[in-house]
């Protein structure tokens, strides 16, 4: 049994992770400022012996005592990360020093949730760990793919300087319950739209690509990472890939009796074209691959939303 | 008369910078923490009215009342940024954000020092500004390109979100006095294997290029930018371009006497195979270019160098 911290554990996957965490039978502290995160993704554990849940800002240094750190603090999706870039940055630069910091301190090892972002709009597909990425340094999306390619940078000069035991998680596009149903993204605009019987709003031509990972996929990924002794980088997510107008309409037949048209909109500022990952590394050195069918994995996603639309009306 | 802050100073840069600010009347602060910056570089002016020298670390919080901020510190040869990756980060990230803050409380312009760097082993030549670069984000040089990159998504940041007036100059290899002779880079290297007879050391094949400019080619432009009221990056540098075996016969043609041999050795990690700046936007919007030879300027490194061998013996 271990002390885990989970920074950003009141959020969409930490709070996922947690609970894997819990049920495993260790002492879970979650740390989180709430920017993004709900109290009520965490509710279920509150009270529970092993469990403990501190209101904190990462940007400030922080003194426990654990043994290990799941550090995902961070805003993750495009309008959260947009909406405070400045934040974005201290959060992932300053923040993770902090988390790094605390690592060395207590000398727990630690995994850094890094994302498929730091490839930018890549040049080659599909993208493996190898590739140094297409990031626009000065763009609208820079404040979190540069923030995560420095964080990623820190990581590994800790290690290298000061002996912290890092892992760092290339994590690509994930969708599940508890994701945000108004974060602008694709998973979540879409189902909404859907149930809502409103036009599904396609940004560009929606030949783009994507390739979505069930959240719990992605926790099974990260806890194999963690217990591993592979110290690279790791690509997590599904290699099945697909367009946008494709995924509109899997959406479409999805959410039964949904009569939903399709908008084009505007293509949005340095979207990347085609992002699907290389997984060679995670089946090779951690014995992993995502195990939910997008069928499956949607269908468990509507009925959240569903709920939660029931519940706040 | 300006009040003007110039962080880093006391190193090879700032001080040229510092002594043209000085010449032009104005009120001259250096922030410097000394890693590799030096008093003897500012001693010509410790004493005048218009000059301070304040000890300083910039990764501590700074609270001074300027007009004008240059932000120059920051190691900034392979040797020096890699003797401490953790810190050369720290001072590209935190320190940025200080100055960044700074400026924004005193409402001061602040001109931010970038490198070519951020367009790492580039893929383009030559390199023009809207090139996104092609960095290894945990590389050897990762803690000195990504620093210096999300210090420019930092500095976008603030003038975006803090309305912060900035201005960020990606600098090309720069030569001159007072530039280090121990920082194991090509100009100090050969200058200093020529003077001594010994054999100079190229890395690799010789056939990678760089393009080298006169640092006070440099300080015209670091204040034509300043003054300008352009905001996107701007290169600074010679796009006069050698590669490193010619740049050793021009050296070993200068410096009377030399009797060196060539010696090759194996080739640094990642070394970027080309450099040269486009320095179109420079001349559009600063009508600047550079003015001194290769020739007359390695002729006043070579007689510094020259003198400090002599000093030091
Ligand atoms: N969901 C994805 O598709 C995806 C893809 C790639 C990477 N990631 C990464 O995974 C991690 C988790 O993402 P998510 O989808 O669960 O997002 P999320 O927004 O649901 O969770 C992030 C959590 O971090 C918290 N947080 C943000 N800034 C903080 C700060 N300064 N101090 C303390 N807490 C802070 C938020 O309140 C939230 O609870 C993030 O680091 C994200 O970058 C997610
Ligand atoms: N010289 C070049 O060829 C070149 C090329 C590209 C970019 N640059 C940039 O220009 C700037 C100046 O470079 P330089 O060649 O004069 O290097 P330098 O090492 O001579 O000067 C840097 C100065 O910053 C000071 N410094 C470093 N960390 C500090 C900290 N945390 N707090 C306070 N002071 C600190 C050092 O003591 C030194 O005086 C740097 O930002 C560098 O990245 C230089
Ligand atoms: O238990 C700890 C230990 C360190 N830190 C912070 O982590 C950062 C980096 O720590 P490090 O040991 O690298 O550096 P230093 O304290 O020397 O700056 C510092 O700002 C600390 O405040 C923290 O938040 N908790
Ligand atoms: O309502 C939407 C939301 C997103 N997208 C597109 O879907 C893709 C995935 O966008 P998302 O914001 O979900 O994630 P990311 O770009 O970070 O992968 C991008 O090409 C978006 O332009 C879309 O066509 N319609
Ligand atoms: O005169 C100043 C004003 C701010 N800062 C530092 O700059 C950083 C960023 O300042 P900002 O105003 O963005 O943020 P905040 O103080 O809200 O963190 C902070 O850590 C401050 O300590 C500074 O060094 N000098
Ligand atoms: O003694 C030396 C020092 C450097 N170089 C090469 O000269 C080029 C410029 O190196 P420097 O360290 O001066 O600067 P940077 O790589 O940052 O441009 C690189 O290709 C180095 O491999 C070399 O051949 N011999």
């Amino acid at each position: 049994r271990k002390r885990i911290l989970v920074t950003g554990g009141a959020g969409f996957v930490g709070s996922h992770l947690v609970d894997y965490l819990m049920k495993e039978g260790h002492e879970v502290i979650v740390v989180d400022n709430f920017f993004t995160g709900r109290k009520r993704n965490v509710e279920h554990w509150i009270g529970h012996g092993n469990f403990e849940l501190i209101h904190h800002d990462i940007v400030n240094p922080l003194l426990i005592e654990v043994d290990e750190i799941y550090h995902l603090a961070s805003p993750a999706s495009p309008p959260h990360y947009m909406l405070n870039p400045v934040k974005t940055i201290k959060t992932n630069t300053v923040g993770t020093i902090n988390m790094l910091g605390l690592a060395r301190r207590v000398n727990a090892r630690i995994l850094i949730a890094s994302t498929s972002e730091v490839y930018g709009d890549p040049e080659i597909h599909p993208q493996s760990e190898s590739y140094w990425g297409h990031v626009n340094p000065i763009g609208p999306r820079a404040c979190y793919d540069e923030g995560k390619r420095v964080a990623e940078t820190l990581s590994y000069a800790y290690a290298k300087q000061e002996k912290v035991q890092v892992r760092v998680a290339r994590i690509f596009n994930t969708y599940g319950p508890r994701m945000h149903m108004n974060d602008g993204r694709v998973v979540s605009n879409f189902i909404l739209q859907a149930l809502q019987n409103e036009s599904i709003t396609i940004y560009g031509h929606g030949k783009q690509t994507r390739s979505f990972q069930y959240v719990t996929d992605l926790v099974d990924g990260l806890v194999a990472l963690m217990n591993s002794s592979y110290t690279l980088p790791i690509n997590l997510g599904n290699p099945i890939e697909h367009n946008i107008d494709e995924f509109a309409q899997i959406i479409k037949s999805i959410v039964n009796g949904a009569d939903s048209s399709i908008r084009y909109l505007p293509a949005v500022e340095d979207d990347p074209q085609r992002r699907r990952p290389d997984i060679t590394r995670a089946k090779k050195y951690l014995n992993w691959e995502p195990k939910v069918s997008l069928d499956t994995g949607l269908r468990k996603a509507v009925e959240y939303f569903r709920r939660e639309i029931l519940r706040s009306s």
